[in-house]
C-alpha cells in the first residue's frame, strides 16, 4: 500500500472537475457575494445568544429539528414533513441529487449559473446537459423544455432567480416546464425575496418539484448557515437519509428561529434592498458605455466598457470588491454588483463615475 | 408530470436502506449519546459571543477557514494542506466516501458499528461488505484485511474506538492493515481522545489513510457541529470538492478556534471523565448479571440479564436515559451507557441497584 497513490482511486470525473475557488479578498465595500447590507439586528443577536447561552453545548442538536420546521410551515403555507432544515440550502440540493443521480444519470443545467450545481452534479457521477440562457440571459423555456427532454435528463436545475444573471422565470413558465417536463425539477430560490415570486404555489399540483431557499441571502444570514427545501412529503424522507444527522447546528437553529419571529423587521430591510436597487440600477444605467441587465435579485449584471478584471482591480484599490464573472460562459465583459446600502452604492457610483471619466 | 409518482426516479438503494432515526427522549439524566458530561464552560461561552457579536452575520464565513486549519495543524502536527474541516466529522466522512464510491464500488464496514457508515456509503451507490467482529468485540485485524482483500473493497472504514462496543485496534493492528490492505482506510477518531492512541503517526507513511475527529465529544461540542479530517493534501484537494463552499458556519468556527486555545481546560474534563470511567465501570461490574466490557472510549457497552428494553423503560421511568442497541447486530442484551458526572454515574448505579436488587 504505502507505494500506492493517494489519488489512484478517486474517481476520474472528481479529479477532472475544478474545484469550486474564491479568492478571499478584504475590502471596506463588499458587493461581492450578493449578501445582505443589513446586518442582523444586535437586538436579535443578543437575544439569540439568550436563548443559546443556557444551552448545553456539549449536547447534540435535536434530531429532527422539529421547532423550525413547524415555523417554517407556518411561514411557508406547506405541510410540515414536506419541509427539511439544511446546512445552507446548497447541502439540501446536494442531498436531492444524491438520491436522484445514479452513475451517468443526466442532470439539465442552464447557463450561465451557480456553478456550484455543476460542480456537485459531477461529483456525484452524472452527466451534465448545458442548455444556453436566451441571449439577453432570459430563460428558453421552451428550449429548456426541449433539450432536457431530448436528453434524458433525470433532473432539470433551475435558479429563480438565476445568480449570476439576475433574470427569472415568472409563474406561467415555470407551470409549462413543470406540465411537460417528465423529470424533477430542483427550483433553487435563494433570492426570491426580492424576486417576490415563489413556486411553492405549484408544489401541491407537481410532486417532483423540490424548492430550495436559503436564510443567506435576505434574512443576513450568510455566516450561519441555514437554508430549508420543500417539497412532497414522501421524497422529502428519501432526501433526509442523504442528509447527515443533526447537520444544523444548534445556534444557527436558534438564530433562525429568532428571525422567522421577527419577519417584519427582516421584511423592512428587504424593502430598503429592493428600494437602493432601483436607484442603483438608474444610476449604473447612466454610465457611459456600461450595460445594466434588469434584475430581479438583489444584484446586477454588468456590461463594462473596460476590460472586467482592469475595473474589479481599480475598483479593490479603492476599497471595493465587486465580482469579476468574466470567466462565465457568455459573460466575457461582465460584472456582478451586489446592493450595498445606500452610502455603500454612492462609494461604488462615484468611484465608476471617476474611472469612466464622466 | 403532474401523475408521475415523486418517488419513481429515486435511486433503489435509497429507498430500501432504513432512514438513520432516533426517537428523541427527554430525560434528566442523559447518557445515551456518547455526549461530554460536562459543558462547554461558560466563560468560553462568553467569550465566543464576544468575538461574534461584532461580526457581521449577513456575511459569509471565510471560504476556507485558513485560520482553524492553522491552529489544528499545530495541534496535530499535521500539515495544513491535509486538513479539511467540516460541519461534524460526519460530512467529512460523506465528502471522502462521494470522490471514492462509484457504481457499486464496495466498502468494507465492520459489524456492529455506528450505523452512518452504512447509510451514506449505500445511498452513494456502494455494495457493503460486513466483517464482524470479533465474539469479544474486538477487531479481528486479519479477517478486515483478508475480506477486504478478498471482496475488492475500494475503502475499509473503522472506527477507532469503536461505537457502540468501545473496543480498539492498536498501533500494531493499524500498522498491519494498512500494510497488508490495498485500498483506502477511513479511520473515524471520534473518540480518540478517551482512548490516547491516535493513527495520526501513520500519515506519512500511508498516504491512503484519511482520519477524521470531532470537536463533538471531548470538546463538548456536539451542538455545533465541528470535525476535521487529515489525510495528504493530494487526496484531501479531491475531497474537498465534495465538501460545499462555505460548509462550516463562523459562529461554531469561533468556538473550535476559542476551544482550541483553551485545550488544557478540556484536557482536565477528559481525564475526569476517564477517571469516572473507571469507577464506573468497576462498579457496573460488581451489578449481578451485568457484563461489562472494557472501554477504550467514553462509554461502556453492558450485557444486561434483563430484556434491555425493559431495563431501558425502567431507567427512562427515573429520568436516566441510555441506548438501547440490542437491535444492532450481536448485541441482543445489550445497552451503551455513556460516562457522566459522578453525581450521575451515581443516580444511574442506584437504579440499576434497585432493579437488579442488589
Amino acid at each position: 500500500m504505502k507505494t500506492r497513490s493517494p489519488l489512484s482511486g478517486v474517481k476520474r470525473q472528481v479529479i477532472k472537475v475544478p474545484a469550486y475557488t474564491l479568492r478571499a479578498y478584504e475590502a471596506e465595500i463588499k458587493v461581492n457575494q450578493n449578501e445582505n447590507p443589513y446586518d442582523f439586528p444586535p437586538d436579535l443577536k443578543e437575544e439569540t445568544f439568550r436563548r443559546f447561552r443556557e444551552r448545553q453545548w456539549s449536547r447534540y442538536p435535536d434530531f429532527v429539528p422539529d421547532s423550525l420546521r413547524l415555523r417554517l410551515a407556518e411561514f411557508t403555507g406547506w405541510q410540515k414533513d414536506g419541509v427539511l432544515v439544511g446546512n445552507g440550502s446548497n447541502e439540501l440540493l446536494q442531498a436531492a441529487l444524491m438520491v436522484l443521480i445514479k452513475s451517468r444519470t443526466r442532470v439539465a443545467i442552464p447557463f450561465p449559473t451557480f456553478s456550484v450545481y455543476r460542480l456537485i452534479a459531477t461529483v456525484l457521477g452524472a452527466k451534465i446537459v448545458d442548455i444556453p440562457l436566451n441571449e439577453d440571459f432570459s430563460y428558453n423555456v421552451g428550449g429548456l423544455i426541449e433539450k432536457s427532454e431530448e436528453s434524458g435528463a433525470a433532473v432539470l436545475v433551475i435558479n429563480n432567480p438565476n445568480n449570476p444573471t439576475a433574470t427569472a422565470i415568472g409563474a406561467e413558465g415555470l407551470r409549462q416546464i413543470l406540465e411537460q417536463y417528465s423529470g424533477y425539477v430542483l427550483l433553487d430560490e435563494a433570492y426570491y425575496e426580492f424576486y417576490g415570486y415563489s413556486g411553492i404555489g405549484l408544489l401541491r399540483d407537481y410532486p417532483r418539484l423540490i424548492i430550495t431557499r436559503t436564510f443567506s441571502k435576505a434574512m443576513g444570514m450568510a455566516g450561519l448557515r441555514v437554508g430549508y427545501l420543500l417539497t412532497h412529503p414522501d421524497l422529502a424522507a428519501q432526501i433526509s437519509k442523504a442528509k447527515l444527522p443533526y447537520n444544523v447546528n444548534q445556534f444557527s437553529l436558534t438564530a433562525a428561529e429568532v428571525a422567522l419571529e421577527n419577519m417584519d423587521r427582516f421584511r423592512r430591510a428587504i424593502d430598503s434592498v429592493c428600494r437602493e436597487k432601483e436607484r442603483l440600477g438608474r444610476e449604473l444605467s447612466t454610465l457611459p458605455g456600461f450595460k445594466v441587465y434588469p434584475s430581479k435579485a438583489n444584484f446586477f449584471l454588468v456590461e463594462s466598457p473596460v476590460e472586467p478584471r482592469i475595473l474589479f482591480d481599480d475598483l479593490y484599490k479603492q476599497g471595493i470588491l465587486v465580482r469579476d464573472v468574466s470567466s462565465y460562459p457568455m459573460l466575457s465583459k461582465c460584472l456582478r454588483i451586489s446592493v450595498g446600502t445606500r452610502e455603500e452604492n454612492d462609494r461604488l457610483l462615484s468611484a465608476l463615475r471617476a474611472r469612466l471619466s464622466v
